[in-house]
């Protein structure tokens, strides 16, 4: 195998084979257990066992190589991301991380070279869960961590997955099957774009990240007293609309200032909703991430204090409604320094950074301590055809993989 | 006719008479050119007579009552409101300034009394503009204003106003015999409910109309540039809607701190408007109305400059329509003077204050000066069936009135 699979081109060219494989002509989109998630599976696998990969698929479909390392058996490093896509989605999404796995395993075999452990290239069937409405089935199954009840989950034609991977000739009562044991794993790796605009306002082709954010939803109800927009005077009213507009600043100050913290007011609905009405009722939502759950936590006590100082200041009352709750995983530190030893070998200062969106690495935390690189992506754009990387950038991410791989010892302690 | 129809209950039973007079069953209303508005015109013509009145109804359903003066074809005072109703509506708006001018008159013939001015007492028969979208149709034909094209305009049977005109039995084309002659009217003064809060929060029964707000409203548009809420930090982000808070406040703000300045925002929408991403459009309203026009046209023009700031200061662009202008109406002071005076007699501390909502008295202006007082209202409640007044708020405001009648001077100059 040639080393030349550590470029750019040659990743970018592995790229474009695979975004070929798509259900809807001129736009990838490639769901779970489908026919192109076949034939992505068969181009992946020989192209794993062109990197001296022996080749297997899991019990829900996830296609995994194997390079032993200085003897057959040793416990293993995992390499992944996943292949399949939202639909019109981007071709980096998942699949980079893939790629750069077999192109760094390749030029360890290109060279002879075997390692004190075994390294293992992870290609999940599902992260993104579009075809069935349940994120990271891929991940969670090699975790140990898959949920049965979802077998019965059904797509937009009705089907269940259950029969979705039988199908596929997967038996869906193996899913067991496919679960690690700890003692065969060593720790997991995961190279991403970023997905965000972080490391190209830093002007940085690659980062380090240091957790996936946990992240906070709330519905927030505001109730003021509707009134003619001409008879009210200022002084006499209790608009609901303006005591959420504090409310929202609140929100983005109480966010700001802190690298590991955003909040976002997505949603807004003010009612009745007419020109010369004063809003006597304002819905909206806040999205509050963070990359650390006490920080998190901390955050959202603080908002919601603050929202409820508002609200009495103003004659107005505030109501608070938990959407989605999720604790962040953080990465481990041995592996975070390891991924930057790597860079800065590669000439490169990889800067850390927090995940805002979720990846497989957050499932596998469940089976082994996790470490993620990300790639620099244009204007931070993913989930949209307009997705893209350079193949400088590429070739960057790649080669830090190399050196991580070639180096990777494994953590002392395991994170809780 | 005895002097006890200027008693609350008195004035209180005809309301609920006039009341009763509607097209639903349980509920009150009354459109224009409808059976309930031929039985609402010759109920309250029945009323006028027994007031001492000569009755006509002119030529395009207004009801009007003539007192003569000293000597017959003296110039009249008019006094004027409503006898429409929206749907499902309150039973004071308009009706209860057309009966107490109607008690007021009353008064006068049981005392035998004669002034040095006629007194003629309108029943408008559209003022709201449920039927035909069109307001002011009754009070702008008086004026000589009424625009000929809203002949055309169709109800929501698609029926013409035209042909509503000729089954009612008036002559579509006979309106322009409505208006009056400038050298037969010597002012117009409406007494009508509030409609808002402020009476009642001072503590009084009537208020002294300053002027019907002018009013501005803008359409605002503002754009950012949407993003993932967990992957895009605070400091990069051009959120459209963190902006439009910002915004919101700063119109509250501006339009605060001026008794005769409000401002409202009373819609709004966040685009694409999902709980995790970032608003990149917002487009919202703003409704500005103040009692002085240069007032109000320095507000809108300070309101545009600081949102034009607050656009720049956050990397977003902001753009403006404007909807709708139409100028105040200035009630004349020395009409004003009179009323404070025929308060003051009744021992009373008549504050005055701006009418946000508009009026008959708006279209009456173009024929003559024009001055209103407004009797306190529970809660501001209007357009609604909770409307509601006390009886001796209702004897207050017809006692001030009937003072401002026989005391009444025409003013010596014309407003602009």
């Amino acid at each position: 195998m040639p080393a030349s699979l550590l470029t750019g081109p040659a990743l970018l060219d592995r790229i474009d084979a695979l975004a070929a494989i798509s259900a809807e002509e001129g736009r990838l989109s490639r769901l779970y257990l489908t026919p192109e998630h076949r034939r992505a599976n068969d181009l992946v696998g020989q192209w794993m066992r062109e990197a001296g990969m022996s080749v297997r698929e899991d019990a829900v479909g996830n296609v995994i190589g194997r390079y032993e390392g200085e003897r057959p058996g040793l416990p293993a490093l995992l390499i992944g991301s996943h292949l399949d896509t939202v639909r019109d989605a981007g071709r980096y999404d998942g699949m980079l991380g893939v790629l750069t796995g077999i192109a760094v395993v390749a030029d360890l075999h290109a060279r002879g070279r075997r390692l004190s452990h075994a390294v293992e290239v992870i290609g999940f069937g599902d992260e993104e869960g579009t075809r069935f409405q349940s994120t990271l089935i891929g991940s969670r199954a090699i975790a140990g961590t898959f949920d049965p009840a979802v077998l019965e989950a059904r797509d937009g034609d009705g089907l269940r997955l259950a029969d979705a991977m039988a199908r596929f000739g997967l038996d869906p009562a193996g899913w067991t099957a496919a679960a690690y044991r700890r003692e065969e794993v060593l720790a997991y790796a995961e190279l991403h774009i970023e997905q965000g605009p972080v490391l190209e306002a830093l002007g940085r082709p690659v980062g380090v990240v240091s957790a996936i954010a946990g992240a906070t939803r709330l519905a927030v109800t505001v109730d003021g007293m509707a009134g003619h927009a001409g008879t009210v005077p200022m002084t006499l009213r209790r608009d609901a609309l303006a005591a959420a507009a504090d409310m929202i600043l609140a929100v983005e100050e109480l966010c700001s200032g802190q690298d590991r913290l955003v909040g976002t007011v997505g949603r807004i609905e003010a009612s009745p909703g007419a020109t010369n009405v004063i809003p006597g009722r304002v819905r909206f939502t806040i999205d509050l991430r963070a990359d650390r759950d006490p920080l998190r936590l901390e955050r959202v006590a603080a908002v919601r204090t603050r929202l409820e100082a508002i609200a009495d200041a103003r004659g107005v009352s505030v109501a608070f409604e938990t959407l989605h709750e999720s604790p962040a995983v953080a990465c481990h530190p041995a592996l975070m320094a390891q991924f930057a030893a790597a860079a800065a070998a590669e000439g490169l200062d990889a800067p850390e950074l927090p995940s805002g969106a979720g990846h497989d690495a957050m499932a596998v935390a469940a089976l082994t301590d996790v470490a993620m690189l990300f790639v620099r992506c244009e204007r931070g754009i993913s989930h949209n055809p307009a997705e893209r990387i350079t193949a400088a950038d590429a070739e960057a991410g790649a080669r830090v993989l190399a050196r991580f791989v070639e180096r990777f010892q494994p953590p002392t302690d395991r994170l809780p």
